[in-house]
């Protein structure tokens, strides 16, 4: 089993950016947190980032075949991007959306996700470790299909 | 450490009511998969439900110096009620909101959390496993307090 | 056969609440009137009243199994109550609603029912006789089950 | 004591109309069931049906003195009409707003009804059943003035 | 002449719930202060408080024929519940709504009260000091009578 | 010169019809009234009234080439016609909107007007006189081409 | 009989003001028109122009008493000022509110009156003439009450 | 194979009706080009025009049987139409929505059309031409069913 | 200690303007009420009244130094005025918002106060005596700086 | 004459993505198809696809001089692309909207087209066809300017 | 050249009001700052201030024939005044519409300029340097004419 | 101190562009006249254009530590992206928002500036010289650290 874990605009700069709101942690910390738990419980994963759409979109395309799960956190794009929502049906690999902060602790725009109602679930909040759960999310999930 | 699980009305009617939507397994099923979960993880749990807005009020003001965490699936007070939210403030007791269903995929109104805000985070969408999510999340967060 | 009449809050003044919008006839004499009319149609009936909206998703929970139908005036709740509604689909008992007053002719906010599109029928501003032609209705949704 | 019921655009092709909303039953298989009810309880009725709006109004105008009771489905013109609220309105006749189906479980556009406030009650989504619930509420709309 | 003082959910917390918000005192403190103040009006009062919705309601129902006016605190209500401002429309007893906290100057769904139309008026934002300005305007109310 | 008075819906019924709305003034008394003022201004007239949108439409298209000016009281279809709207707009003939009562006193639905936007101008709320005032401005507007 | 005309802010710009929207017409020339027909028809008036909301008050606040009917056009604060709205109300003079361009085709600001609820009727849109035909509708208004 | 084209109200006037919007090609002329092209592809066509909402609902009821395709331009009805859409669904020919103008770069109002959801499709914006494709894309639709 | 009571527009007709909603007393009633109170209270006020919104200001600004509280009855002001609301913020004394009618309970743009954020609190529909109250919570803000 | 045909995000997934609203023909299938029918026209034909926004945006500025007419099928930046829009209105080449599946009758936020208003004309919900409808329409387009 | 600095309600207070928000510089100070540029560049100026609306729109009308540009920080009649708005329409004089703070990121009543349609730029957030970059800005306006 | 100029999407074309709407001048002028007075004002500046939202926040990314001010005209991605949004609060450079034409007098949807909050000001509506004028407001900003 592998997971393909995307991480949207802006994320590259985790551990300077904002860290009232995003934490010290950065982006590889991040992967090596993910790496460790996964390792455990025997699943791959992949790791990637880009600032780019329809990079995104064409990551997402790729998965079909080659990842039993997608854990995607879209930053900013989460909000406002169908181009997303309509990849992650159109090659109907399941998906699970993460966010680090509490987005429904900010401002009014971040309370809406166009890809939640197409992702599987959600895990928001938890900082760091939002991945960490969502590498035992996907295993729950790849079980379920 | 401790954690309330507190469960919202008609949850007790799960593995019966929709089973398309909330699937087969009872309230007492996921009651025990909490327990093994948490007993693994050295952590204990007390298991409630009720169908009354005050007496979950009631639960979670009691919650004060008797547990680290509270896990709450407010089910439809979800939408509606000011009053959860605010004794979830009043007490300061970190809590998560979980669902079962991923409600972002559901009626309109099933999308907007009056408890959101003021809650470390959630996790959606992963049917009875929302809840043994829900034990490792606790442990995160009251680690990071 | 036998229909559950489940009354809502403030029903209990009836006869003395506003009687320009209610009228003069109290809940008893409501009650006396149903039977009435059931009796003719040799079919039971059981009457209760709560100001408690979990004591009314008790009671809709507990109609499963021993009531064919439920007739409902949710009263102030059938306004805000996503509960209620999450009770009607989840035991699957068929549900009429009705109304005493016209409510398409009072305050905005009554002109909306989050328990109206999970009921069968609604039955609104016939004063007391609306219960009275709800016990036909009942009959008939019965029948066409 | 006379009713007159108006039936609004396209219910003349009930039976072969959307079966699985409006059922099987034909208009002139309702007016039977209608006169029936109507006969046992010594009441004349009239039986129409338009699929104008201005003709509706006519009708409309033409019951005063006439007729003690209108019974309505205006059909699509419910949600639209300012006019037919008028003539309601104009003519001083006691008026019952009917629907075969449960419009508060369709669109977002059928929830909205511009001749309720106007009407007396509504009887919704019995099927042919709501025309014939609807004669005994003529009765008691009668008895009451 | 008698008061009926309704505290409604979390306020049983006052002093200890977010003090930057409520202050320091506790609800007893505040049932001492309006007692002092009253008594020297020569005013009786009680003195409630309860975390269930249903339970505010019986107790605007009891208050018909034993109090002249109810002064209520509906805490999160306020913003949610139609049954509590059907009761108090039915029961006609004179009432005053109050709050401790300036809620117009917090989050934006505190800005509507749904009692506020059939309350005789409002005191808002002075604190434990609301209690005891809603002694003198139980008073003037009574007195206007 | 000539001027088309156009009537829409029930405004046949004006003198029996809510008579506190719209007076005691039959709509032959209006004409009556309007023949006067427009003999004396040596101005032409033609009145017709209709329950039909479509027969008001046909009316207006009519006009081209025969009438200088257009008058109408659309009544119930002021609010909701773009058919009329685009009448107005496709024949070009001058039009003066008027109403009986004062529009904006009542139901915020008639406070808008789909036909206000390609008028000339309005006059409203001067009971039957409007209609005579409509004569004068009538002449304004021939007479400013 | 006497009628106090109230111009709002800019009318003063008369004739260089937008002449596209406005015509090439001063105040005066209006005033001039205004007297001549007034003193065709034996009444008195008196023509007032002022840029503050708080002057304008003032001027409705005098009215009483001394004319029997206003005519205002209050410009600019026709879509935002309570103030002046609550001033018709207070002094009770019948009141009609005019404008020179059909507010109704500019802007989506200017389609709203906050003053049209409380006046007796609206001419609007037959530019300088508005006025005249005010003379005249002044005259009917005085006559019916 | 047949086609039904509706032409809605005002469609009578193209040619006169606002040429800088509809052209100067008049009603006539449009038949004859679809004339031209249906008869190259060895279809019949039927066309018809009416500017009464009623007679449109009675042609499509009409064409059930008799039409394969309905094509319609409803013009002003578009925006305001239940009963048209109604009818559409109900006789379930396969049915093409048309506009000459490009309606979206108009007002607001014409962005909505009720019957967009129930046809098969759109053509809009192509004038006269419009008509034409509908020829082709109505044997496509037929092709496909 | 001395309290500044402003009084906006309108108020001057108090006694007079509207019994049914604002009472017979008059200003200078009311000044006469507080004044006695005050008295009591050994506390200093000045009275004063304007229609203008620019004076309101002005004087809201020569209250620092000079007085340390503000009562002020903003009325048609309340619903509209942003710079009352940067005034109270700018000159920094504590000010308490009163009316005399029940807000709530009248139109609906009556229910929003642009000035209600930014004032310590709101004593609303008691009459002539919210004035009176508001002696006795001007000395509880004070006391609580 | 030359045609430029964009295609948007997630239109290279055609034939396997979501088959029961897009169908099974592939984006080669699709080209095929257009490139018989230009042919057939004597019409030259470019086909891109992309999921990156900027390109899209790209392409649309190199269109100019080189193209007649652009074709665009924006799929999901269709409802969010302000860009896109822009760059149409800046490089000025007629260009025509298509859709594949009914957008109408799918999800609300796909009913808004910010690239409409700017368009020439739309050609939606013809599956495939579409595309060799809207080489008939360029060519109309084409001969139009 | 001469520019007119208008500056609205408060402005007065610089340098003691909200120094957070405004900082510590006085309107004095502005002056003499925007004095100094406006000396180098040639240009004369004139600075004022006023509480009133009438007042400001007084002055905006005496700016014809004297000055080239208005430079205008309407403060809190920024987001409510339609009177300013017409008054920079009316008199023709180009106007720039400046702000110190960055009201962007304040209350969203702020976000909405009603003068800033009809000024011909906007410069915001600069504190009082706003002010100096409006002298330049002025002299771009008045070369660009 | 080095000012990074960043140019959005479309503006690559500035000269051809509409030029009724941004005139004749190109990218490549504006970058001459900001080269001028950056060059006489010691400042080093940067000007990039893309069209790719992504490459958009990978310069500003980039920026952090190399430049002392960001000025951007994000052009029709001001109105969608979140994504520039966090791209700016995560670098934390001060940044400031320009824009060639006076975007309040276009489409309502250019009225909303997503990243307007997080900047430091916004220059709107000047022109080429929009760009001069944020030479200098950068040099203040800078110096204002």
């Amino acid at each position: 089993m592998k997971i393909l874990f995307l991480n949207g605009p802006n994320l590259n700069l985790l551990g300077q950016r904002e860290p009232a709101v995003y934490g010290h942690t950065t982006l590889a910390d991040i992967e090596a947190m993910v790496r460790e738990r996964s390792t455990k419980l025997g699943v791959g994963i992949e790791f990637r980032q880009s600032n780019l759409e329809g990079e995104l979109v064409n990551w997402i395309q790729d998965a079909k075949g080659k990842f039993e799960v997608i854990v995607i956190n879209a930053a900013g794009y989460t909000h406002t991007s169908v181009v997303l929502r309509d990849a992650i049906v159109a090659v109907g690999v399941p998906t699970i959306e993460i966010h680090i902060s509490n987005v429904h602790a900010r401002e009014e725009f971040r309370h809406v996700s166009l890809i939640a109602p197409v992702c599987r679930g959600q895990i928001v909040g938890f900082g760091a470790n939002s991945y960490v759960l969502a590498v035992e999310a996907a295993v729950i999930v790849n079980g379920s299909k």
